[in-house]
């Protein structure tokens, strides 16, 4: 069935692009009513979207796939009336489509602005998780742009089903369904292919373990934003109010271990450790985290391990946290320096000067005084919703919404003024 | 000396990293002082900048290069004199570093701002005009970047002297000179092993011909801005003024044809070809521009060639324009859409209907109503310098100036707040 991969793909793409082209051209509203369709369509096959998911599920176990991974992948109707809920959210967010970012009359008399337009067409590469197919296709098309998708060979036949009613819906709105392209030849060499369309891909954006980015960002010769990994560090300070300190070292490490804004590496300035790393330890051994730490450290936290020069640049995504006393905010500043992923950095303190030099002297995506890294989010910072989170510092740094997935371009108005 | 490229280049490039991280913590004005130093350094040293161009040009009429190349190698006392005035120019304008784009308060009370900071570490891959070594190394070292440099082997004197000078000034505000780390080892090999940096180097910007860019585009491994061609587009609607779409055709093709923004195609509505088209060929011909021109528009363009698919897709630099007659504005639009390079289209029209139409439907970097397309630099559209012209749609599109040398990341301010 599958002839020639390279040819295939290409042709699929082109059509993505003049499918986006329609996009580009849709409304605020009819975006919106297009959204809302596709939550509609995905609830009006829940069934259909089920029975995949079990077949997928069914394989995965025959796989003797682990239970996280299972988890990743199964849906259920309330899974799935959360996606379509998802899809109502991301349709009432406001258009980044049009949106006028700079208004000047130069001295000549011409009028210059600068709109956003859409990207073109983005590619995800994903695993497992068949929610990304609709999240994922949501903002891309909020944002006027085509979607070329290419999740995961476990997720095939959730993905399939999930992007059949999302097709649907489009076709309903008038708009071509390549607008939203599901890959469903998972050969490597097609995915290889899809990476070299640089004349059709505006972007690629991967998902998923550090592996699958790495062999993206290897083999692409289209654009890719890329996030690697959050290794994120809370430092309390000399000055910091030990109790806030305690709850944002239990929200960053406690409240979601497997998320990448949670904190992998604590440390303390060495004023504060005898006062706050016994509280620390208390908290910390309660929630069954585990403990790796430096020689000073270990002074006050009897259960650790010492830490090794892996532990500092392990993200764990686990009940597991490394722990260093730093002299001063300069030491802390140049471990962070040294270990940074430039994900998200977190300083507890009370004295401001001390914060703004946090501030000023890291450059992560993301750097916070007295709040949790978990805030570190697309959702949480006031984007709406989030396709993913860039540490590389081209186009967007940190959680990427809507408007990561457009460009300002210029338009300019003016009276038959001339140069020369 | 030359021992191995690679390990050379690595090590310049980690120099140049480590040096723009104090260039990222210069404040504005230490940063405008570093950049008058700077044009002053160039200044002083003259004399030597002048002796070292006249090597390069000595060699290169040795070896036989063209005029127009000699032109754009040579300097003197002048061209030097503007050179450093165009770095006071850079000084003086407004620091984007700092620069807050986005600040709302989370109904949790977290404040969520995002500040421009510098991309980090950008190389300019160049070909023989030594005032890029300068003008470069200004915007970059601005917006508080290092730049590594690597220019033609025609100008290599040149460079090397406009460097030396300017990495004096570097060091005499105390920056470690590496953050402009001219490239003096020019072998094939080492640029390839300077594009495969992609842990050091946040971006590369390769200005020149299309041969160079594709080059880049094709071995980089760090993200690439690329420029290919600007095919500018003028099309005369049924309700445009003639003698303002005259005046746009002079200026676009003839006030500088070698340009970039100058135009290469002229579309002309039906309606209106036997009244404009004559005066067109009357203005043209007067100022020694060729025309090639499709059968319709040869009616009333008697010294016209025929113009071939090629022309459609050219982009001349010289005095020649591809004419067409369009039946409508939709043709117009086709025809754009087809040949575009995504640099700078222009519609003369009094009829706001249509020119709103022409705006949005087309994706290319800069649209124009009623005006030239010479205006689309960056100079000419407020952003006081220009480092290159993005024709591919991430990170930036169109002119770019110093903001697009930033990335913007998030600054979170709390009282202690959590998510759990």
């Amino acid at each position: 069935m599958v002839a020639s991969s390279t040819t295939d793909i290409r042709s699929q793409a082109l059509a993505c692009r003049d499918a986006a082209r329609q996009l580009a051209q849709l409304s605020a509203s009819a975006k919106t009513d297009l959204l809302d369709a596709m939550a509609a369509a995905l609830e009006a096959d829940t069934d259909a979207i089920l029975a995949a998911n079990a077949r997928d599920l069914a394989a995965a176990t025959e796989k003797g796939i682990g239970t996280a991974m299972l988890d990743r992948l199964a849906l259920n109707p309330q899974r799935l009336a959360g996606i379509a809920a998802a899809l109502r959210e991301v349709a009432a967010l406001p258009d980044p489509v049009g949106q006028v970012t700079r208004d000047d009359v130069r001295p000549n008399g011409i009028r210059v602005q600068k709109v956003r337009v859409p990207l073109g067409v983005i590619a995800m590469i994903y695993e497992a998780r068949p929610n990304v197919t609709a999240d994922a296709a949501a903002l891309c098309i909020k944002a006027g742009n085509g979607v070329i998708l290419r999740g995961g060979s476990e997720a095939i036949h959730s993905n399939t089903a999930i992007a059949a009613s999302l097709k649907r819906a489009l076709r309903e709105a008038g708009v071509a369904d390549a607008a939203l392209t599901l890959v469903e030849d998972l050969r490597r060499e097609t995915m290889l292919a899809l990476l070299q369309l640089n004349d059709v891909i505006d972007l690629a954006i991967p998902r998923g373990g550090e592996g699958l980015i790495r062999f993206v960002a290897e083999h692409a010769r289209v654009p890719v934003i890329k996030h690697y990994k959050g290794v994120c560090h809370l430092y309390v300070d000399r000055a910091a109010d030990p109790a806030l300190a305690l709850r944002l070292l239990v929200d960053g490490k406690c409240s979601r271990p497997s998320a990448c804004n949670s904190l992998e590496t604590l440390l303390v300035h060495a004023d504060l450790a005898p006062s706050y790393l016994p509280l620390a330890a208390q908290a910390l051994a309660e929630r069954g985290v585990r403990v790796r730490a430096d020689a000073v450290a270990r002074q006050w936290l009897p259960d650790a391990e010492p830490a090794s020069e892996e532990d500092y640049a392990a993200e764990y995504l686990d009940l597991i946290i490394a722990v260093r006393v730093v002299d001063d905010l300069e030491q802390a500043l140049m471990h962070i320096q040294q270990y940074s992923s430039d994900h998200t950095e977190v300083i507890a303190t009370e004295d401001a000067a001390a914060a703004e030099h946090f501030v000023h002297a890291l450059r992560s995506a993301v750097v916070m005084v007295n709040a949790s890294s978990r805030f570190s989010d697309g959702g949480e910072l006031g984007l709406g919703a989030e396709i993913g989170i860039s540490t590389t510092r081209l186009h967007a740094y940190g959680p990427m919404g809507l408007e990561a997935l457009t460009v300002e371009r210029f338009v300019v108005r003016g009276e038959g003024q001339t140069r020369a």
